[in-house]
């Protein structure tokens, strides 16, 4: 595999964007974009769990459960999330990609639809078409980066990344984009992710790779324990290096690389969480099986007393055991053992047995003072493992969320 | 029902109290209570349900099995928790009830045992033992509000409470003091909670009268998700009155008055939330049953980016459909009804089916900017309904906590 960090969307074969500022953001944002490939995709999607979805959501199941082999452009905005807007907000969406396909000069059922912004509020519809308009005039390989960019909300920067991977028939490319910042969350929150290749690959073994990828990705992260209306994770394969993903090596090779490059954009997201001035790993290993390991390091990674502590850089692990207890896991408190460390050097052993150590706590106190570090819990009740990536809570959070609208 | 705001543990006859303040918290704060009945009294607990608990509620629950009829004294300390401290908390907890029962001429096995504050860190049992000592020696009806104080940790009040009950064999008082503000949610988090009463009553009926009113009182609080190792909410009933509580109407007005001054400590506690500057009560309605309603309206309650909210006074209300779509509860979100409102005053409508109404902002900004207001979810998807109160998300929560221990 062979990272490249200023690659994009538009980096594999056969894909180019556009973009726009309709003045949905604040004037001069870029709000709007326009991914199209040159040839039919295969697609997959991943949606948010949520019973309250987005109108974007709604439309995308609709056409993927139509057509996930002739798929040809994405339209994305940002600013607006057309979430809670009830029938007139679908007409909107469906509106949004009749005008997309009109511009792009294909069917409306080619086209899928991604919002994400304040919520509760119809989608200014003149200012989305001259938008798309503006966009679908200026389609080049070079706007992969902007696209990122146009669908940031609180993110700080563009998140955007490629790499390349040999297969048996060659090298074929990988691409994506994602914005996230706030409400990240497992079944990812206001988490938008687009990802594209040019390798040649049936519709479900796409999707059953997407699922496989999101999974031990953006399924792993957390900022605040807040889903989403919108979260959406797509991905296009257009063939246009004619390299078939289809014997068990090449399988294998690209879904390590897109499960590679979905943490990748991931662990992107958790840096750039709202007000977040730290990145934690979470481990929990020795539960009674993975899923139950996934439901003790969520609640660790979500906990706010947890992550309060992680921000005043308080090394209180008496709070990631509290947060463990309370995950609705069974295991035996006097069984259980915590360490925390930092990458590279070694690792602090703070309790044994549910007790704790003769530590100096100003060794524990110093790596919770690094801006990045693990937190590792053996509950002592099992093979169960599982990891979070998470940030802490700070002022800067509050601020941010108490502001959003104003 | 007849409140008494002054009213405390010691109204009810034959209970008295004596505190200590013996460096466990900072100089000269009071850290140590004795409750003392003056004959045996029947006793229920509620603890809390998580898998990590402190050593007195390990202690407790053995105490409890043998004895819920001859129990004779609470002894509680404030500043540590003796949660997460192995074995050798467990020795402390049982030291700690055998210096009380013998300061106080009884059985260790007629002595419940309270503790709250750092998790992490064994008693001090020098300073315990001095503190026993010191309130065994002042005993008396006058120290109940002393005894609220000698429990508080980030709690910036006392909270006690008293009421007077008229059952068919005559006035009964019931008395309690609470400490919660962090860690507030149901199952309680770090809650003490100690009710008395000299009414006569018998341990099973008072064991169910007591999960009754916790119920609908406690358990119904939120303040940050985070529940604790120490939640613990006790009663005692002495017998002093010689009034019984047996007969159907004495018990529905027992049953009646417990609850209610539960209630009035759970709304003090989230009122004194760890920096909450609002009081917020989530009713949703709608629902299949009362436990998913009851589901839903945690979600909403703990939901960092509806608190944010809360705090901002922003009326955002689609963070509350967000929440409550993610709460793991079917409901069909066009079939959604939303309304706020403040006390008092009436209700004002944002949404219906799911779509927002021609509301004004400025109306909506003026209820989220009051002090205490109510938001109304009715989800469309059945009968069931439930009642939560909870508080917002400021700064002052993350100073609090980012430097709970420095």
């Amino acid at each position: 595999m062979e990272l490249i960090r200023e690659g994009s969307v538009t980096t594999p074969a056969g894909f180019v964007a556009g973009t726009a500022a309709c003045n949905i953001k604040k004037p001069g944002l870029l709000d709007l974009a326009l991914l199209y490939s040159q040839v039919d995709c295969a697609a997959a999607a991943v949606f948010t769990r949520s019973q309250v979805v987005a109108a974007p959501v709604i439309v995308d199941r609709e056409t993927l459960s139509s057509n996930n082999e002739r798929i040809r452009a994405v339209v994305a905005n940002s600013g607006n999330a057309n979430a809670c807007t009830g029938l007139p907000g679908l007409n909107n969406t469906r509106q949004m990609q009749r005008a997309a396909a009109s511009a792009l000069d294909c069917e409306p059922g080619q086209v899928l639809v991604l919002s994400t912004g304040v919520i509760g509020v119809q989608l200014p519809m003149d200012k989305i078409a001259a938008g798309i308009s503006e966009a679908s005039s200026d389609l080049r390989q070079e706007n992969g980066q902007l696209a990122a960019r146009a669908i940031m909300t609180t993110d700080t920067h563009a998140k955007y990344l490629a790499l390349k991977v040999e297969l048996l028939g060659g090298i074929v490319t990988i691409g994506g984009m994602a914005k996230g910042a706030g409400m990240i969350h497992p079944n990812m929150a206001t988490l938008l992710g687009v990802f594209t290749t040019d390798a040649a690959i049936a519709p479900d073994l796409l999707d059953q790779m997407l699922h496989t990828a999101v999974d031990q990705s953006f399924n792993c992260i957390s900022i605040d324990g807040d889903t989403s209306t919108n979260d959406t994770v797509l991905l296009l394969a257009n063939g246009s290096s004619s390299i078939p993903v289809a014997d068990r090596e090449s399988i294998t090779k690209f879904q390590e690389a897109l499960t590679s490059i979905c943490i990748d954009l991931a662990k992107m997201i958790v840096r750039d969480g709202e007000g977040a001035g730290k990145f934690v790993e979470i481990q929990v290993s020795g539960a009674p099986d993975d899923a139950a390991a996934h439901t003790v390091a969520t609640t660790i990674a979500t906990s706010p007393l947890v992550k309060t502590a992680f921000a005043g850089s308080d090394a209180n692990w008496g709070r990631i055991l509290a947060a463990a207890g309370r995950a609705g896991i069974v295991f035996d408190q006097h069984q259980t053992a915590l360490w925390i460390g930092v990458q590279a050097a070694g690792e602090l052993q703070l309790v044994a047995q549910g007790t704790p150590l003769d530590y100096q706590e100003k060794d524990a106190a110093a790596i919770f003072a690094e801006p990045e570090f693990k937190v590792l819990l053996n509950l002592g009740a099992g093979q169960g493992a599982a990891t979070m990536w998470t940030s802490d809570l700070t002022h800067e959070y509050v601020s941010i969320n108490a502001d959003y609208r104003t």
